[in-house]
C-alpha cells in the first residue's frame, strides 16, 4: 500500500532539490547524517514517546523525565555515541532535563573557570555522571544583577575552609534547572569573603547530596520551586531553591582559574585575564541563537503544513475551498517567520565561526575583539530569542482554533521556550548593554581605535549619514548592495542620533537612562542589519543544489524587506529611504511571497524533523490531520466515562433543582 | 497589629483620589457597589479557591469546576441574587465552565433567534438552568467559513421532524464549550434541506443528553476534545465533539424568528429583518472588549505592582537598589500597556451604548447604522483582543525568571486568554471585513450616502488627505484636536491609498485579495482611531474627583502617543507628520511617563482587584512578594519527599554506574 501524503501535491511543486537544502540546514552533510540517524533512533524508541506528556501530573512527568535520561544514556554507552551524538540525542529527546544543567552549564563552568588541577579532579567524574551537576547563581531577590547576589563564602583560615551561608531570604537560590530534586553538586556563586572583606562574586563547587542516599548534605535546604508555565513544557525541570546553613567545602573547592585564596587567607589573581568568561558566554549564547532557529523553523513547519491542508472560504462551484496559505494575509504573516528560521539558523553558524575565532584570539592574548564578539552575541541572543518566542505564538494562532489543542504542539512549544528570553541575560537588559557599546563605538569615531567586526560599518559612518538610497523600481530592492546599505544607514543614523541626544546631558549616566527607550531600539537596529548581512555574506559563497541557492535568495529578501516594513518609520524618518521606496520595497515583498509560495511545504521539509520531533497532529508530514486529531481526542481521561465524574454530586442536583438541600 | 504594606510608601504619593477613580473604571458606582461585593463574597468562600488549580489533573480540575458551578448557583439562589449580581459572580469565580456558553450563548441564541412562542418554551427552563445548553457552530472542518458547515437537518414531512445528521469526519461538531460532557442541549448550526434543496445554514435546538442519567441520546456521540494550552487555563472548560446519526427533532425547534419550515415542507422568511443578527454580534462583541480590558488591566496590576518591589542594579553606597519601575525601558513598556487597560474599558464602554443604539434603531426599522456599528465592533473585538493576548506577554516578560512561575499568575491569565484573538471570529479575518467595509465608504465618497458614526471623518477626506500637522513643540502633542486629526489623516490616507492601488485591478476581488496584507494595516489604523476619539470624548465630560480627570487626561496622551510612536512608519510615510514630529511626539511621551510613575501604584489599585482574582504571588495588594514566592513553592507535590520518586530507578544507577545492567 502506497504510504498517504495529503502533501504530495505540493511536494511535486518544488522548484529545488529538498535534499540538498537539508544539508544546507543542517550545515554539513557529517552533521546531517548524524542528525537524521539520531532522530530516527530516538522516534522509534518507545521510552521517548512524548505524545501523552501534557497529560501527566507533575510527578508523573518528573518520573518520565528520569526515565528518558537514564535510557539515553544508557543508549549513549551502549552504543559509544560520540559527544556530538550524545548532545543531539538529548536534543531530539526534547524534554528539558537536570542532564542539559549537567552538560551544558556545569561542567562548562568548571572548564572555564576552574584551574588545571581542579578540572582534572572534577571532570572525568562529571563525564562519567557519577556525579551531577547544576548551576546555582540566581537567587531569590537577584537574577540580572549578579553583582548584587548575598550568597556568602566566607573564608575560615582555621580549617582551610569555605563557610558558605544564605543569611537572607532573598539570599535563596531560586531557578537553577536540575537543582531541585536531581543534582549532587553544583557550581554556587557566592560573594567571597576573606578576613571581612567582600571581593565580589566567585564561584564554587559544592556538593548537595549524599552519593549514597541522595539526602541533603547537613544545613542544606534544597526543593523544587513548582509549577511553571504550561503542561508538559518546562515542569519536567526541577528548577530549585536552595538554602545553606554555615556549609563547610574545603578551599579547594573554589573555582580558582582567575583569582584565589591562598591557604593564609590572601585573595589573589592569576594573569590568565578575565575576559576569559566572555569567551563561555559568547560559546552559550551562539547555542541560544541555533536553538532559536530550531524551535522557530518547527514552529514554523507545522504551521505552513496546516496551512496547505486547512481550507476556508472561496470554493468556486462547488469545487474544493481555498487552502489558507493562499491568503495574502496568511503568507505575510507565515512567510517571513519561515525566513527568519533560515536567517536565524545561518547567523548562528556565524557565531559559531566567530566563537572559535574569538577562542584562537584569546589564545594569543588578543583581547581586541572581545567587546565587539561580546556585544554581538548579548544582542543576537536578544533578538532571535524575542522574535521567536513571538512567532511561536504567531504560528499557534495562524492555526486558528485547532492550533489552541495541545495536541497542536504549539502551546507546549511556546511555554517550553518563552523562558530563553529571560534566562542568561533578560532580553532588554542585553539590548543595553548592546546600545552601550554602540554609543563608545560612536565616541570613538574618528580616534585611533576603528571599529571592528559587526561595527566595522560604523567607519563608514559620515557617507551613511549623508548617502541616499537609488531604488526607483521594485525589483532594485532584490539587489543585496541597496539592502546592506539601507540597514547599515539606519543602523548608524539611529545610534549617531542617540549618541547627539546624550552629549545634551551633563551628566552620561543620567543620560543613559532617560534615552535608554531610544538606545534600546537602535541596538535592535543595529543587530537586524548583523542578521541580514550574514545572510547576505552566506549567499556569497557556493551553495550546491538544483535551485538551493535560488531559494535562498528570496528567502533572504523576505527577511530584509520584511523587518524593513514593520520598521518602516525607523528608515524613513531617519532619511535612510523615501516613503516611496518604503511602498516599493512592500510592493517587492508581495511578489517574493508569490515565489516563496510553491516551495513553502519544500522548505519547511528541509528541516528534516521527524513527526516525533515535531509531536504536533497540525505538523505531520503526511498531512493527514483530521483523523489524527479526532483519534486523539478521544484520549483524554475525561473521555475514559460517558457521564463525568461529578455530575450526580454537582450536575443532576442543579437539573432537578436540589442544589437547596446538597451539601457541596 | 498594622497590616503589612510594602507598597504604602507608593501609596501615598498618588497625586488622585483613587477611590473616585474605582467608580470610573466600574463605570458607576452602582457598578462599583456591586462588582466590590461580589468579588469580597467570592474570595472569602472557600470553595471557590483557586490557588492550587494548575496543579490538579484534567479530570479533578473538571470536577472542581463542576462543583465551583454548583455553588456558585447555590449562592445565587440562596441570596436571591439579581442578574447582574450572577454574571459578576461568574466572573470572580473565574475559571471558565459550562454556564459561560448556557449563559453567554446558548441564551441569547435562543432569543435572538428563536420566536415568541420557541422563547417561551424554553426560556424559563434555560433561566432555572433545568436545562443545560450550549452553542454547537464550528466543526473540525469549518469555523471561520460558517457557511460551508456540513451537518445536515433534512425536514421529513412523513413525521414533522428534521433529521441532524454528521455526513463528513469534517462536518464533527468540535470546540462548542461545556458540549463535552456537561451540556443537555445544543443550538446546532446545520444547512437547512428541504425536499431536496439547501438552504444554507440555520440554527436548531437539540437534546443532547437524557434528562434523567445524563446518557447521550441514541445516534449521539459527544465527547471531550483533549488538553489546550496552559495547566488550568481553559482546561477547566469541556470544549466538545459531538456526532449526529439521524437523529429526529421535532420541526419546532429550528429557531424559526427569521425562516420557517412549514408542516408542509415550504421554506419560507418572516418580515424580521435578517440584519437581526448583528445585533447579537454586535452584542457579544462589545462584551469581549470589556474583557479584555479586565485581562489587560489585571495582567498590568500584577507586573506593575510587582516591578515596584522588584530591586535590580543601581545601589549607591550600600543603599537600596533602584526599583525596576524606575527605568525607563521598563516604562515604556508597561506604562503603554496600563493606558491600553484604560483606553479598552472605555471604549468598551462606549459600545455598550452603541449596543444599546443600534438596537432601538432596529427596532424602529432603522438599518442607517447597521453595518458600520458592526463593522465597528468587529474591528474593536480585533484590536482590544489582540493587543490583550501580546500585553499579558508582556508582563509576564516584564516580572523577569519569576513572571515564568504559575504562582506568578501571568501564565495562566496569558493561556486562558488568548483563544479570544480566534473566537467569535478570526482577528485577521474580522480585520478584512472592516477593510472591506473602509474600502466601500471610500468608494461612496462624494455620492449621496454619507459616511457616519466612526467612519464620519471619511466625509473630510478631501481636507484629511492634504492637511498639516502644526505640531513645533514636544508639548503641542498634547492638545486632543493634533492627536485626533493626525490619526484621523493617517487612517484616512491609509483607506485611500489602499482604493487607489485597488481600482488598478480590473477584478476588484483579486485586488482586495493581492492587497489583503496592506487593507488589514489600514483596518487597524482606522480602529485605534475609534479608540483614541472615544477616550477624548471621554475626556470631554465632568469627571469628579481630585485629580481623575488629570491622570485621565495623561493616561490618554500616553496611549495615543505610544500608538503613534509604534506605527510612526504610517504616520511619517504618508507625510501625516514630519520625522521631527515624530520626534517630539517621542520627546513627550517620555515627559508623560514621568508624570505616570509616582500615580503607576494607585492606577492598578482602581481596579479594585481582590488578591483572589488576582491569584499572583507577584501581584499581592501587601507587595509581601518573596516570603510568599518562597512558601508556595513547598506546595508542589514533588516536595512530598526529599529524594524524589525514581531516584532508585534512574538517578542512582547513574551515579553507580550500573545503567548497563538496569531494566528502564
Ligand atoms: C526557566 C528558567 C530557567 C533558569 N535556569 C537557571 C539556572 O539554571 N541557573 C541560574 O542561576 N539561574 C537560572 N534562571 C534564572 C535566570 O537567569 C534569571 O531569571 C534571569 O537572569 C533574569 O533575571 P531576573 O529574574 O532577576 O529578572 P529581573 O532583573 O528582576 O527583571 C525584571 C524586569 O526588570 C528589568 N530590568 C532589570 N534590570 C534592569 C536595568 N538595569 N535596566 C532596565 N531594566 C532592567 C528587566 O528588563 C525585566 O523587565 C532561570 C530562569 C528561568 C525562567
Ligand atoms: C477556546 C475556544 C472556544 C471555542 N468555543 C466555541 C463554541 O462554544 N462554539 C463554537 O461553535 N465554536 C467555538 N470555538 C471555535 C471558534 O469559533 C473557531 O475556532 C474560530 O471561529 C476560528 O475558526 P477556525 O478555527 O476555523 O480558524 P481558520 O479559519 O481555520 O483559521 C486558520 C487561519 O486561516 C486564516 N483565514 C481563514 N479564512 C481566511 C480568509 N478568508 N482570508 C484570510 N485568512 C483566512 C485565519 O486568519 C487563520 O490564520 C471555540 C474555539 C476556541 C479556541
Amino acid at each position: 500500500m502506497e504510504a498517504l501524503d495529503y502533501h504530495a501535491g505540493e511536494r511535486s511543486k518544488a522548484e529545488f532539490d529538498v535534499e540538498e537544502m537539508k544539508i544546507v540546514w543542517a550545515g554539513s552533510r557529517h552533521a546531517y547524517e548524524i542528525s537524521d540517524r539520531i532522530a530516527r533512533l530516538v522516534a522509534s524508541d518507545p521510552v521517548f514517546r512524548k505524545d501523552n506528556r501534557t497529560m501527566l501530573s507533575r510527578k508523573d512527568l518528573f518520573k518520565d523525565t528520569l526515565k528518558k535520561a537514564a535510557h539515553a544514556w544508557k543508549r549513549i554507552i551502549e552504543l559509544r555515541l560520540s559527544e556530538e551524538e550524545a548532545s543531539r540525542m538529548r536534543f531530539f529527546v526534547d524534554q528539558p532535563a537536570f542532564t542539559d544543567l549537567h552538560w551544558g552549564m556545569f561542567i562548562p563552568a568548571i572548564k572555564g573557570q576552574g584551574t588545571e588541577e581542579q578540572q582534572q579532579k572534577w571532570l572525568p567524574v562529571a563525564y562519567k555522571m557519577q556525579i551531577i551537576g547544576c548551576y546555582a547563581q540566581t537567587e531569590l531577590g537577584h537574577g540580572s544583577n549578579v553583582q548584587g547576589l548575598e550568597t556568602t563564602a566566607t573564608f575560615d583560615p582555621q580549617t582551610d575552609e569555605f563557610v558558605i551561608h544564605s543569611p537572607t531570604l532573598t539570599s535563596s537560590k531560586w531557578w537553577p534547572g536540575g537543582l531541585g530534586k536531581a543534582s549532587t553538586h553544583a557550581v554556587v556563586y557566592a560573594r567571597l569573603i576573606t578576613d571581612g572583606q567582600d571581593h565580589g562574586v566567585h564561584g564554587f563547587i559544592v556538593q548537595l547530596r549524599s552519593l549514597d542516599d541522595h539526602l541533603p548534605l547537613p544545613g542544606i535546604t534544597v526543593g523544587d520551586i513548582g509549577m511553571k508555565f504550561g503542561s508538559g513544557a518546562y515542569n519536567s525541570m526541577d528548577n530549585g531553591v536552595l538554602r545553606f546553613d554555615h556549609v563547610r567545602i574545603p578551599r579547594d573547592q573554589m573555582l580558582m582559574r582567575v583569582s584565589q585564596v591562598t591557604r593564609e587567607g590572601k585573595y589573589m589573581h592569576s594573569d590568565v585575564p578575565r575576559q576569559l568568561v566572555y569567551g563561555t558566554m559568547v560559546y552559550v549564547r551562539q547555542q541560544i541563537v541555533l536553538d532559536a532557529s530550531c524551535a522557530l523553523s518547527r514552529a514554523v513547519c507545522i504551521a505552513t503544513r496546516y496551512s496547505a491542508v486547512r481550507r476556508q472560504f472561496g470554493s468556486q462551484n462547488g469545487g474544493p475551498e481555498t487552502q489558507v496559505i493562499n491568503y495574502k494575509t496568511q503568507q505575510s504573516r507565515l512567510f517571513p517567520l519561515l525566513a527568519s528560521a533560515y536567517a536565524f539558523r545561518f547567523v548562528g553558524e556565524w557565531l559559531n565561526w566567530l566563537y572559535t575565532d574569538v577562542t584562537q584570539r584569546l589564545q594569543a592574548n588578543d583581547f581586541s575583539t572581545l567587546s565587539e564578539a561580546h556585544a554581538c552575541t548579548a544582542g543576537l541572543k536578544s533578538l532571535t530569542t524575542t522574535a521567536t518566542a513571538d512567532a511561536i505564538e504567531e504560528c499557534r494562532k495562524l492555526c486558528g482554533g485547532h492550533g489552541y489543542l495541545s495536541s497542536s504542539g504549539l502551546p507546549e512549544l511556546f511555554a517550553v521556550y518563552v523562558p530563553a528570553c529571560t534566562y542568561e541575560g533578560d532580553n532588554i537588559v542585553l539590548l543595553l548593554q548592546v546600545a552601550r557599546f554602540l554609543m563608545k563605538t560612536v565616541a570613538q569615531l574618528g580616534s585611533e581605535k576603528k571599529p571592528v567586526g559587526t561595527t566595522a560599518y560604523m567607519g563608514r559612518a559620515e557617507y551613511l549619514m549623508q548617502c541616499h538610497c537609488d531604488v526607483q523600481r521594485a525589483e532594485d530592492w532584490l539587489k543585496p548592495s541597496v539592502i546592506v546599505e539601507a540597514f547599515e544607514a539606519r543602523a548608524a543614523r539611529m545610534s549617531v542620533a542617540c549618541a547627539k541626544s546624550l552629549s545634551k546631558f551633563s551628566n552620561p549616566e543620567e543620560g543613559f537612562a532617560e534615552l535608554s527607550a531610544d538606545l534600546v531600539e537602535a541596538a535592535v537596529a543595529h543587530c537586524q542589519l548583523i542578521v541580514v548581512s550574514k545572510f547576505i555574506e552566506k549567499l556569497q559563497r557556493d551553495i550546491p543544489g538544483k535551485g538551493v541557492k535560488r531559494q535562498m535568495e528570496i528567502l533572504c529578501n523576505v527577511y530584509a524587506l520584511s523587518i524593513l516594513h514593520k520598521h518602516l518609520g525607523d528608515f524613513v524618518s531617519t532619511g535612510c529611504i523615501t516613503p516611496k521606496q518604503g511602498a516599493l520595497a512592500n510592493e517587492q515583498l508581495r511578489l517574493l511571497y508569490t515565489q516563496v509560495r510553491p516551495n513553502a511545504i519544500a522548505l519547511v521539509d528541509a528541516f528534516n524533523y521527524t513527526d516525533h520531533y515535531l509531536s504536533s497532529v497540525l505538523g505531520r508530514y503526511d498531512g493527514n490531520v483530521y483523523a489524527k486529531l479526532y483519534e486523539e481526542a478521544w484520549k483524554d481521561p475525561l473521555n475514559d466515562t460517558v457521564v463525568p465524574d461529578g455530575y450526580h454530586e454537582y450536575i443532576r442536583p442543579i437539573l432537578k433543582q436540589q442544589l437547596r438541600t446538597a451539601r457541596l
